[in-house]
């Protein structure tokens, strides 16, 4: 059987229950997130501050009718590399039971493809250490892992 | 001697010859950046778009009057840690002449009080795995090497 195709679009806030649910659903995420019903104001403020700012787009691939991944896409104009700007990724995630068949690679060659459009140079993203399928992912996409990635907790 | 006091503000204009001056005079930075006179448009054209962006802050470090340090603040919002925002720290430099004095200290010192009035939860940047004094400077003010930090060139 094929897999239905993809397609992505950016968030409306409709999706943000199932955003929320999908950030929730993952090793890390589950201890970090509150998926409570009705949905904590904390992520309805800060889904307005994301929609807001047109440097940031939040992403959600969908699949016959149903949100069944999720990332965030940061352009950030820099000085540095003779003034490029660059695409950070972040929040990637997809449905635990969608998992094995390809929708990250697609959600990820589609984020460098929307980074070649916003003119951006390099694409950077991190993530933790303790996460070793996904370092071998974001490898076999192209991506070095030439940078450590520090973190400084001040909340 | 005591070391003259150190003042930090919003870079203007009139700061970008010598900004640039700086992100080149770096180990990296030297191969990178291109600082022949008159400057090239394309840093022209970055530092417009980081001033008309209010989640990024370019920040010199001044003292008697001379920048001797830059970096770059920008701030993200994000749903993940229950919608929190993040300050990204890049482009971290202090004058060759002026190192080992503790202005990359009060730099950063001041650059994560600014990401606590802008009300984030974490601060983070990436450093190349190359340079492994930065990397020490990083863990001395706190910050752990949880990450991997990834980058993909596209352009």
């Amino acid at each position: 059987m094929n897999e239905p195709i993809l397609t992505f679009r950016q968030a409306v806030h409709d999706d943000l229950k199932r955003i929320v649910q999908l950030l929730a659903d993952d090793e890390l995420g589950k201890t970090r997130e509150d998926f409570s019903l009705p949905l904590a104001s904390c992520y309805e403020r800060a889904f307005e501050a994301i929609s807001a700012d047109r440097n940031n787009e939040l992403i959600v691939a969908e699949q016959a009718g149903t949100v069944v991944g999720v990332l965030q896409l940061t352009f950030i104009p820099y000085l540095t590399l003779k003034g490029s700007s660059r695409a950070l990724i972040e929040g990637v995630r997809v449905a635990s039971e969608k998992r094995g068949r390809g929708i990250g690679t697609q959600m990820l060659r589609w984020a460098i493809e929307r980074a070649r459009e916003r003119q951006c140079r390099v694409v950077q993203l991190t993530t933790n250490k303790s996460r070793a399928d996904a370092i071998r992912f974001y490898e076999s996409l192209g991506f070095l892992a030439s940078h450590e990635g520090m973190k400084l907790q001040i909340g």
